[in-house]
């Protein structure tokens, strides 16, 4: 599949750039655009050109959460549609280096976290509901600072869905996250990086240019095989004991050690250019 | 019991307000006040009418820690006379949706995480030993900007009591916690703000005002029982790996489409007025 | 082994600091430099008259990494040459208060985590790579704002080492730890501070004193004994279930009510003067 209707599929110097594209609607999300994402994510992370993936909203917001029909739908037969744990196995990387680890992580948005590139989130207005869970699966996010950001869950009689309660006290600590999801307020982008949920908040009109230059820059200065390894080892570790993460990490610095990309990480840095690393 | 002496007790508009109240002495702790804070505690949790709970202080402080006559008598026998971990099927909350949490909150001030409706501390002037680790165990913590904070524990022989060595690094990371517990150091409302201790400092005259309008906001604008939900998906993330919360978050989603909350979360947005959520 | 090469060893009142001494190569980090780092490491922990451990860098630099010799050597020949998990037990405190810890803390600096005393990290210059994975394992880290500081890995095609994978989330939340792992971009100590990397941030010429006066002033306010029982119960919190954490501090809590210090730590705070605890 790659003639999507809901997302739009780009791709220029090693970053691929993935749009929500409902922008009559501030990108709400339908099931249709949760197929075509995720087709798109895998087709990313399968394309060695692809080095890193940028998501971003069309139009002036960046997803606003669950289509209202679909959701009063839903109210109305009084019975779930929406929430099935999909299977992770359509979008699982064969080719990562070390095991696949896709089998870690189910649920609606695990194969962001499966996916052996980092995904960073710009988020460009308005991010609501399963809008802000899906941004919570990047690696890096980023906001306009006037951006409205709002979990929502609790103001519909709903709960914290799809892991959210398990990933933000670790993103930003059990008391903001216990505050965005209790009182459902609205926030700023601002007050996102203050609390650690985004990694900066820009002005609007300077977040694409700096998400861009931080993609494109990491395409050529990060190598592709250590950035798949270290989104693992993070992901991993929170299941792992010390020890056994520390284990781990002695065999991947081993492993490390006899692939190119560290002698071209050394040379590089000793004749003072830019590395030419292998694509995964 | 509801005649206390050493805590008062008011409820209006959905919000419980419980006052730690021996204002001579900054609201030292006692073996008494704590059997009746817990039972003021078990009180709110049971009572259909309070949605919120707000924990503060008489006078000028909110709570200096445990009364230094009985610590006086603890250190000159030398033995322990305060610390037993209390058995909290006391305050167990049969009707609080889902299985009763209260078994995996034992301890001191475990009936705080077993309460299903959330808890907000005010926290009014100085907080200090066990005064600080009560704080630790309510939901929200807001502070008066100039209000003093100590662990003290260091300064006395003592040790990271009563849970607080397991929450403070989920709280405000490692490096923060190992501050001001090795450092036992004064610090004021304003920097636990920016060390994610309490969510925000207020100038002392706006803090019972900020915390109010809060908390009523709370009381009718978030479902009680997607907030007790909440609460328990948040704490019980820390034990469970991330297949297992996302398991049961889609369990609870499921349950909560199906209940009147829903319903009327969705229709109150459509019909942009005030929801009425059930009560627990 | 106390006539050193590569590190300097001094104490005074209390304070044994640590100095990473080859200045002329910002003190990157040797085959050498790490067995005579660990030497001191223990010598300070064992020493009665050491109660705080202070480790900062001579002239400019804190520690710009691996010595890039070495790297070279093992690039060339594409083989692990310095990444064994050393033994920790030459290292292990048997007079420490409670079981010894060092079983647990493996790898390349566990003997950090398992020493009894409090380390603080003195960062006055650039401080990358395994340089800055050993200031993940002190305590306290203070920066002096202008100092230089990154991974670096992913740019020599390496992953995240020596259970820094680990540590980062629990230090610095998800996101940063991405960040700074994914990017490998330099960033200072202002950012550090914010970013919670550090305690604190502050002016070059500022950071040795601030850092020798909290130093000097845990040295005395707080028991020694205290400390060590601190730092053992955040490190073993992150692999204890929360039951378990507080039985252990209940346990500890009624040992401290016996031991002089508490006494101590009372009596001093009611006679207004200054502690006399007793040493390690």
């Amino acid at each position: 599949m790659s003639d999507y209707e809901q997302v739009t599929y780009g791709l220029s110097d090693g970053v691929a750039t993935i749009k929500l594209d409902r922008p009559d609607s501030l990108n709400a999300w339908t099931g249709q655009m949760a197929t075509e994402f995720r087709d798109a994510v895998g087709r990313a992370g399968h394309d060695p050109a692809c080095r890193v993936i940028v998501v971003t909203g069309a139009g002036r917001g960046f997803c606003a959460g669950a289509d209202m029909g679909g959701l009063q739908g839903i109210a109305s037969a009084g019975a779930a549609s929406g929430g099935e744990a999909l299977n992770p196995t359509d979008v699982a990387f064969p080719d990562a280096p070390g095991p696949d680890p896709a089998d870690d992580y189910p649920g609606r948005f695990g194969y962001l976290y499966a996916c052996p590139k980092p995904v960073i989130a710009a988020i460009n207005g308005p991010c609501a509901g399963i809008g802000l869970i899906l941004t919570l699966y990047a690696d890096l996010r980023f906001a306009d600072e006037a951006a409205t950001f709002t979990t929502a869950f609790a103001a519909r009689g709903l709960i914290a869905e799809h892991g959210m309660a398990w990933i933000l006290p670790r993103l930003i600590g059990e008391a903001q996250a216990l505050d965005i999801l209790l009182t459902a307020r609205k926030f700023k982008g601002a007050e996102a990086a203050r609390m650690g949920l985004v990694n900066a908040a820009l002005p609007g009109d300077e977040l694409m240019g700096h998400v861009d230059t931080l993609a494109r820059s990491m395409a050529v200065r990060s190598s592709p095989r250590s950035m798949a390894v270290m989104k693992r080892q993070i992901r991993k570790s929170y299941h792992q004991t010390f020890a056994r993460s520390l284990a781990e990490a002695d065999d991947e610095m081993r492993a490390s050690f006899g692939a190119p990309d560290f002698s071209e990480g050394v040379n590089s840095f000793v004749e003072k250019r830019e590395p030419r690393f292998e694509s995964l």
